[in-house]
């Protein structure tokens, strides 16, 4: 019969114990389901909540086991700029020929002539131009093409790699341990839904119909014989503060029991997560490790975490640190 | 050793069977997935469609077996009113002695007055305003309850049954049937999300996230210390004709691979599933059993089916005739 050993991954002296010999509440120990985690608190409290909700008292059916985690800087990085926006910048450059007024206006002139400081310095209105420009006007078939050949070959600047390799892996991990566990997962996030799900089944194995994100309008057409839906260029839901909890409520029509943001932009779907007397978990990603992946919080216009930082306490709320909570921070 | 014998159930001499004497392609027709369906093409259309997209050359992922299926009219009954509008009705009732001014004006005096004709005469205005009345200015938990509360006692006016117990138990056999064989199932209805949502676990199997339909918005506030999400009297979105394909892009991001309705509401939802090369199934449930249900198609205000009857042979859309393709309409 094969003796199973395994290697107690979260035991610095990598000593070697065998399964079989070990009582059954030992056993479930051994395999290490967070190993990107270090043994610290916010670890600790998630492995009891996960163990509290599927056994005993507190026990919460599968059903109900809702986990949702924001996107940009919660999943993946978020800096310098959101990826959306970098996808943006690139689609600008490339439809820029089709459209030579942009050469003249802005925020596109700036755009164009590589002058980014310029660009954002025309704040939301810009942003929101850029988006529009390039996301709408296609199909939503066209859309996800396009999205899907940007992602395959893009690449993050500073970590030259590409986004969907600048994921963080401790995440991944919970993500896996929660789904063992009974949960569903969704994200529900401020970046557009059609700009996530031609690549979120992939890379964080949350299939299309749980990814919750901000839209704008389609429209239901007749071309050429086949129905199709046009991205128009009308807003049709943001999805950040208080829209978390009211797209939640929309898309999973359940309040979640595990709530996972980073920023002021998550607080209401914190809030709203954990705010009721049944056991629940709200988790905030705090972004203090310049050295391995960014660090910035109260003054950073991406990714502000202001509040969340003073009101993480009275709402037992738990901060993750990168620094010192992750073993590492990407995939290899 | 136990010897599993079965009942052949669509074998009408009963013939009993091993199980374990016949090949394994025979074994699986022995129990019968759709019991309450008589043999007929639409029966056997569904059989070798889930086959198809199960095994050998068109085979479909299971991420991608999406299937769509509108609720009144095609899941349950939605004669001689819609059931939602009677729960309005009921609901104006009730709230009554808290709006004397409903006395003197309409749609509500002569909702009141038990004069519903009249009440209906004031059309699609009428109804938006007691929708609007019976739905809103409470907490999404509160109007929950409100829904559980009714559902669980109302009867329906013709089958002295509850509601729940009008919905079509041919359809709750292949919802389980789809289910059994890897798809996932949706309700994309033209009925209040909110007011399904309390209520299609239990009944459907089909877990609330699952459940599209039209909206009111919601505002996200903080009562006494504690958020709530309000339901205002904004329409949010309407899930209905050309709404429905965009409400599927919306919410599921995929193209499901089979539909079933019964009205031209669901006209577009068919057209866009159907709509591609691949493999696909669209349905629709033909009212014509008045002895047992209701017979009503071209001329009906609620549920009228006349472009659909008219194009459903050009795009192979497959007619499902209540009365002749259902051994039961109702489970026991």
């Amino acid at each position: 019969m094969l003796s199973v050993t395994l290697i107690r991954c979260n035991n610095p002296s990598n000593e070697r114990v065998s399964k079989k010999l070990l009582p059954s509440s030992e056993k479930d120990t051994i395999r290490d389901p967070l190993p990107s985690w270090n043994d610290v608190e916010s670890k600790k409290k998630i492995l009891d909540f996960v163990k509290s909700v599927t056994n005993k008292a507190s026990f919460v059916r599968e059903e109900d086991r809702i986990a949702v985690f924001d996107n940009d800087g919660t999943l993946w990085t978020e800096q310098p700029v959101y990826t959306q926006l970098m996808f943006a910048i690139d689609r600008v450059k490339m439809l820029a020929p089709s459209h030579p007024e942009w050469k003249k206006t802005q925020p596109f002139k700036s755009l164009l002539q590589g002058d980014l400081r310029k660009t954002m310095a025309g704040g939301q209105k810009a942003i929101t131009e850029i988006i529009m420009a390039t996301h709408s006007g296609i199909t939503t078939e066209e859309f996800a093409q396009t999205v899907k050949g940007w992602i395959d070959t893009a690449r993050h600047p500073n970590f030259k790699r590409p986004y969907t390799k600048c994921v963080y892996q401790p995440m991944l991990e919970l993500l896996s341990y929660l789904r063992a566990n009974g949960f569903k997962t969704f994200v529900v996030s401020g970046g557009g839904v059609e700009f996530m799900r031609p690549w979120t089944e992939k890379i964080y194995g949350i299939p299309t119909e749980q990814i919750i994100g901000s839209s704008i309008k389609t429209r239901y057409e007749i071309q050429d014989g086949k129905p199709a839906l046009i991205r128009t260029s009308k807003v049709d839901f943001i999805d950040d503060k208080e829209g978390k909890p009211t797209g939640i409520n929309e898309h999973i029509g359940k309040r979640p029991i595990l709530a996972f943001g980073n920023s002021d932009g998550d607080f209401q779907m914190l809030e709203w997560t954990t705010s009721v007397k049944t056991p629940t978990l709200g988790l905030i990603v705090h972004h203090d490790d310049a050295d391995r992946e960014f660090a910035y919080d109260r003054q950073s216009p991406i990714g502000t975490l202001d509040r969340g930082l003073d009101d993480a306490a009275e709402h037992g709320w738990i901060i993750v640190s990168m620094k010192n909570d992750w073993k590492i921070i990407f995939p290899d």
